[in-house]
């Protein structure tokens, strides 16, 4: 495993005068009326993607309720979002490409581009000033200004790109499908800098940051094994952990491939969704080891642990997406077993854990559960939900 | 170590009509012209005391200014900070018992009440809903509507109460000085409960909570060592931990307590403050046992570890409270000796730690640095500032 460091010339810098290809385009039409607003803070606020209509609903998790939706949005099949460090600004990646800023304050679209054909996900800087996201077609990673989208760099990479992260530092960090490299660009810098590293294993799918923004890890789908990268420690390289992590020499099949974004690490232990079967991994976060395994009723898809590191929540892909399981993080034992409904598509729980919001797509509701008492206490109406993220990810690392 | 658990007939139901003693006061001297004030996210903002002058400044962080004072506070020579859960509004601790909420976004006291007559600190419960404050004079801790500031609870425990944090579960745990007990009043429990924890060591001064919310961990100002209950595992009672900790036989002169609260733990770490000591004591947080120490210029008093745990910063008590020093988390190795002026109070990391903010109490400013480059990025004027607060806060346990 090669590293090497190359100056910006792999990137293209492009000034704010020289708008990519894909310029704005007019948002007159997807402005909404203003509805009669006023002062509110905006921590307590959430925004859920509605998949099939391409739309998104602004719920206030205080009062419990959707205060609005903003449509115009595009192709929302696997969007995510990321928020500015104000938290008024929500940044919708959409699987068409679609980049756009919504004001929550106001519920509107503020700017839209469509940035690329296939776009899979995107990050936001340390300091919230750039936002960049990753693409399928035509592959590598753009970056836009967070005031008004404009276009600040074109990275391109000759792959598709996956697994792309805020670092500390003003940095992301992606890793290329087709070339099997991991790349890291510093912002900091100015020009901004790459550094790749390659031959880290074939078809990385999808990668994640711990939350302290030290270890990048990208799952690989060509072999087992996950390449991680010390952020701390470039000059180490990229190390492979985790040799049995994977499908296997079997090849299991796979209705799902996990998010890793969604591993949980609590009390120095990190649980990870493993491929094709149905367990959850439990590894030791000092030695990066495999140290237990805990059951599971059908693969799993994310493992979350509750923000206090007590309770490790899981979903699943189908033919199990109707079930929740919940185990205590420190004796492994089950503590619930909920069922919401067909397509348990996402959990996010409130930031100090008291609630967790799951969005059940084919049921067209969002539940609200006590974490303590697992009871139901909200139900609301979108259609088709998928993602649902609090405002609190402006404040975290990787998020 | 005894436990005893008793129903809350040790509390004081206090119902909304029924207020303290201590009432009200009328506000409407305290509230100011309301300024201009348009739609805008609070994630990006950051309260600062002026403790001379018994007022806040609300700084935009963003932009990198003060926008607004608040006065009327009254005594603020030892007051912090918690916010609601929506990071709309600070509520301010002062040491004269007043309790304050403030609207940031208003810029103005929407409640004040003089609750006690020696405050030392308080907390807000996981859900936002309760704030709760301990007090030296008349002791006890009281608890209060986050809404209004009604009065919901009073704790009399016949002591002085010290080191009050807010856990998971909708509990607030706290020590009694004269006593020699800590406390958990959970407000999960309608009425509430409380859970005592008897001889768990002479005069807990200070305590914290470990940012997961697992351990809480009281200081003893009569003996060496610490008093540590795993809030996992009441039913193992309070241990005794870091048998070394403290100002030893010799009883060592100690210009200012360390706060405790100020703890950094990362990668598994936990960097202390040491007692009377010029060091920095280093513990695995897995084992609580003492693994090595760092020498440091005089008595620290706050030890932080930036957001992403890479490095510690150390300010210190009289006679060398005009240094700051950085460490490397890893190497231990110094990175950085900071000297902004005499009266170095407080520094408050950035969420994502990209900056810190220092109070400069002699030289009445605010410093920002960027803690990558060590750099003075901003410079604000305020009078004698002590205790900076970031929104983000809102969103942490034990914050």
């Amino acid at each position: 495993m090669k590293r090497r460091t190359v100056l910006s010339s792999l990137g293209v810098l492009v000034g704010a005068s020289t708008l990519s290809a894909c310029a704005p385009l007019s948002n007159e039409l997807q402005f909404n009326a203003a509805p009669a607003l006023s002062l509110r803070g905006t921590g307590d606020l959430a925004v859920a993607i509605a998949r099939a209509d391409g739309k998104v609903a602004i719920i206030d998790t205080s009062q419990e309720k959707i205060i609005a939706e903003v449509p115009g949005l595009g192709d929302l099949s696997h969007a995510s979002i990321v928020f500015s460090r104000d938290a008024r600004f929500a940044f919708v990646f959409g699987r068409d490409g679609g980049l756009t800023r919504i004001d929550i304050l106001e519920q509107k679209i503020t700017h839209r581009v469509i940035q690329g054909g296939n776009s899979i996900g995107g990050a936001i800087s340390q300091d919230g000033s750039l936002v960049a996201v990753s693409n399928y077609k035509p592959g590598g990673v753009k970056v836009f200004s967070s005031a008004d989208l404009t276009q600040v760099a074109d990275i391109p990479c000759g792959s598709k790109t996956v697994g792309l992260v805020d670092a500390p530092g003003q940095r992301f960090v992606f890793s290329l499908w087709d070339k099997n490299e991991i790349w890291i660009a510093d912002f900091s810098k100015s020009p901004f800098e790459i550094t790749r590293f390659e031959d880290i294993g074939r078809n990385p799918y999808d990668a994640l940051i711990t939350p302290n923004g030290r270890y990048y890890m990208a799952g690989l789908f060509g072999e087992d094994g996950m390449a991680q990268l010390d952020l701390w420690h470039l000059e180490k390289g990229v190390k492979r952990v985790l040799p049995n992590y994977g499908r296997g020499e079997e090849k299991l099949p796979v209705y799902k491939m996990p998010h890793l974004e969604g591993w949980a690490i609590a009390s120095g232990r990190a649980f990870i969704p493993a491929v094709g079967r149905h367990e959850v991994l439990i590894l030791d976060t000092r030695t990066w080891q495999e140290v237990g395994r805990i059951p599971v009723l059908g693969q799993p898809v994310f493992v979350m642990a509750r923000p206090d590191g007590r309770q490790i929540w899981v979903n699943f892909a189908h033919p199990d997406n109707s079930h929740i399981q919940v185990f205590d993080s420190e004796t492994l034992e089950p503590l619930e077993h909920l069922q919401p409904g067909l397509g348990v598509l996402h959990m996010e729980f409130s930031p100090r854990g008291e609630s967790v919001w799951v969005s059940v797509r084919d049921k067209h509701q969002i539940n609200q559960y006590d974490t303590e008492s697992f009871q139901l206490k909200t139900q609301l109406s979108l259609p088709s939900p998928s993602g649902i993220f609090m405002t609190a990810r402006a404040h975290m690392i990787g998020l």
